[in-house]
């Protein structure tokens, strides 16, 4: 037998174990500290043990991660776990990632995974429905948000730069400029870099009082560019700026992008599925006039990283972008059946799909949104809360489950002490901020888990005197 | 409690139905089918019900995956899978993605997981020393062999290229050029394609008899772009051919890369790992002196999908190309901590690391060494097999574990019938391949489980009378 599969004892062992682990680790999430103090002496040993010639066997195994790794680990499943867009698994997320890494299956082309490509196919039809894309629309589940949006940016490249594949940006008489948002995430600026557009090609647009693109600005913008001989190419909007939630114009920038003829990517990895709550659809629901929209399933449908999601509007434009021959492949399409190869940079691909559909069948949609109605409802609590503190002042309007705070009178080192405060005395793990040159705190409630309790606590612990050390 | 959260008793429910198919997966993989035929109106279903309001729960889950996923997905796990670059997961897979899916670490910046910066540093520390990079290497883990390629290319540009991050390939006055062989991964024209190089700017280098390139012919398609005013910048170097393994000559292109300051890239996603042997020295130890290595940890250390790794000689070129500042994020660099994100192009990632330090851990450096060397010798036996058959040729010369081989007289189609044969009758799994403009077939011994008898089970049937339908 090959000496890298376990004997029946061992898996039996390992079974048992593993139930184990999941269970105390659940049961011990309460009590938890969200944000342990590392053992740097221990985790040192890490490196200096580094990888055993002889195995240390299946107990050995867990007795390390559960002696090293869990201890040294942050608490993301904790219910005051609120700081960056990150939050709990979902309940079968483990179960789901267990199986996945037992069949394996390489999410290339439908014959080597005929189940995996139909299951990423229905996750995906299901989120171009609440975005609400047509049926022309085709996507990929990604690495997450900043790879979705480097994709997005590509596939714009392709569809917009006439024979980009063959002379790509070498020979560029006009170069492409892209626009997006002063508070947009900082993953456009890094795929425009690495995709060779170059930081000179970037226009970061001014915002208003709201934190919404100025679209007067972005439309003085392009005509300079216009005017300088420069091409404008494509706009990056923001569904949910990951500082302050704000959600840019989206029809006003669309009708723009119309006019001007310019690719439109919306940026929905915190805020698109906000879509899944139809009171929403006000807000943001501008976004399904866009080109393509990337989505963080990571996110708010709470699967374990990594799960970020690509939806292009005119699905043969993405295959178009990554579609290549290969001379050991052979493969045809099929009406059921998806070769996910030709929608991304990726040969072998892993069965994301599976976890990001296990949780929709086990729970339902309703339970999903139910739990990101309550994110959006404890914002507003939290919000209330800030305001209604004399010395605490909410920074910018809490219009998702970002809020961003500031002691007022505080300088950046006092705010940042304050969140090691917070943090040390397991209070929450909330995270720093700059909103207009100013610094403070800021709380994003992408958590399941938290309760009202939650943010009582919070907000008392803010309230107690002398809560910074001055 | 939260709606995505499970009870005690559904947690006890979901982890016992978790081991019973774990085991009962492990128990049925020798009379399991490699191929199944995928049962469509099965899977149709999947698309047609959709996603439902109300969750069908843990049970209904499990069923669910058992009824309609598994029997629908290829058994990689199978010992006679040997088609394309992919093999079964090693036997503490499942365990270690649940655990890593229950913790969700984000393995952005330390702060946020601290055990998981130590074990990725771990683990890129070893297979660092595996290829003999220096010390002054540092690498991260990716999304596979087509992401490492991709990101060691964007690392090449910001090395290289003056003024790249702010300009991009927008304003090349002398455009760029990449070498690779025609025998190279079509991830490299992806790559190239995606970056905005472009494919006019790809030279696909002759290959020797024995598929290796050209160092000849690449140095004068170096100075041929000299003198046609472009711009020589990167060779791509093979160690280990998706086709048939082979190997390029990697100190002949070190030296001209040398030479002619070029940046060395060697995709090693299907062969670098073979370095685990002391006896493959020789044939790719040349690989240590490239700029930069890609590797797939996801597939000679049987990781689940997705494993890949980038490591770069000099690990400050690689954090210059990706390293970015952001408004919310404040970081600083630690003795022992690392900050991935400043050495990719994702922010959110994964903890990756955790399943290849699991299996290193448990099984020990000895017993992926031992597994690798057995795909070797089987290999050997495979091609000897081969050589040893009337009316069967090998197709090029079996350097690692690619055979690949013709039927006499055979067309393209009565080869594809063979292989359809071969799958459908449960022989193995194995796939096409195009050498030198013939057809044949190719098997990819990536593959711990599998065994002499296995390898001479296949033999037989290639032996019977009658093989093709003609």
């Amino acid at each position: 037998m090959s000496e890298l599969v376990l004997t029946d004892q061992e898996r039996a062992r390992a079974g048992a174990r593993l139930v184990t682990l999941l269970d105390r680790y659940e049961r011990d999430l309460p009590g938890s500290r969200v944000l342990p103090e590392p053992d740097r002496a221990q985790l040192a040993t890490l490196l200096a043990d580094s990888v055993p010639e002889k195995g240390i066997g299946v107990d050995g195994l867990f007795d390390r991660i559960e002696d090293v790794i869990l201890p040294n680990s942050t608490t993301v499943a904790h219910s005051r776990f609120l700081a960056y867009v990150l939050g709990p698994p979902n309940g079968v997320a483990a179960y789901a990632e267990a199986v996945a890494a037992t069949i394996n299956q390489n999410c290339n082309f439908w014959q080597l995974s005929p189940a995996a490509s139909v299951v990423e196919r229905s996750v995906l039809e299901w989120l171009t429905s609440i975005v609400g894309f047509p049926s022309t629309a085709k996507g990929i589940l990604t690495g997450g948000g900043s790879l979705a949006t480097l994709q997005a940016l590509a596939t714009a490249l392709e569809d917009r730069v006439p024979g980009f594949r063959r002379t790509g940006l070498q020979q560029s008489a006009h170069p492409l400029v892209v626009y997006t948002s002063v508070e947009a995430h900082r993953s456009v600026d890094k795929a425009a870099a690495i995709l060779g557009i170059g930081l000179d090609h970037i226009r970061h647009i001014a915002v208003d009082d709201q934190n919404r693109m100025d679209v007067a600005a972005l439309s003085a913008a392009i005509d300079a560019d216009r005017e300088a001989g420069l091409r404008p190419w494509c706009v990056v909007a923001t569904c949910g700026t990951v500082a302050t939630g704000s959600v840019d114009p989206m029809d006003a920038i669309a009708d723009l992008c119309q006019e001007q003829e310019l690719w439109l990517h919306v940026d929905g990895a915190y805020g698109g599925l906000f879509l899944l709550c139809e009171e929403m659809r006000d807000l943001m629901g501008g976004a399904a006039r866009a080109d393509s929209i990337s989505l963080d399933p990571h996110k708010l449908l709470f699967a374990p990283l990594e799960a970020g999601c690509l939806l292009v509007r005119d699905g043969t434009t993405l295959r178009a972008a990554y579609a290549f021959e290969s001379s050991y492949l052979t493969v045809t399409e099929d009406p059921l059946m998806t070769d996910y190869m030709d929608y991304g940079p990726q040969l072998s691909r892993n069965f994301k799909a599976l976890k990001v559909w296990s949780a929709l069948q086990a729970f339902g949609v309703d339970a999903f949104r139910a739990a990101t109605r309550r994110t959006l409802e404890l914002s507003q609590q939290f919000a209330r809360g800030i305001e209604a503190t004399a010395g605490l002042t909410l920074l910018a309007p809490v219009t998702l489950t970002a809020i961003c705070f500031a002691v007022e009178g505080a300088s950046h080192d006092e705010h940042t002490e304050l969140l090691e405060t917070l943090a040390a005395d397991n209070t929450a793990l909330l995270g720093p901020v700059m909103i207009n040159g100013r610094h403070g705190i800021r709380a994003c409630i992408t958590n399941h888990r938290t309760t009202t309790e939650d943010i009582d606590l919070i907000l008392a612990r803010l309230r107690e005197p002398n809560l910074l050390r001055r």
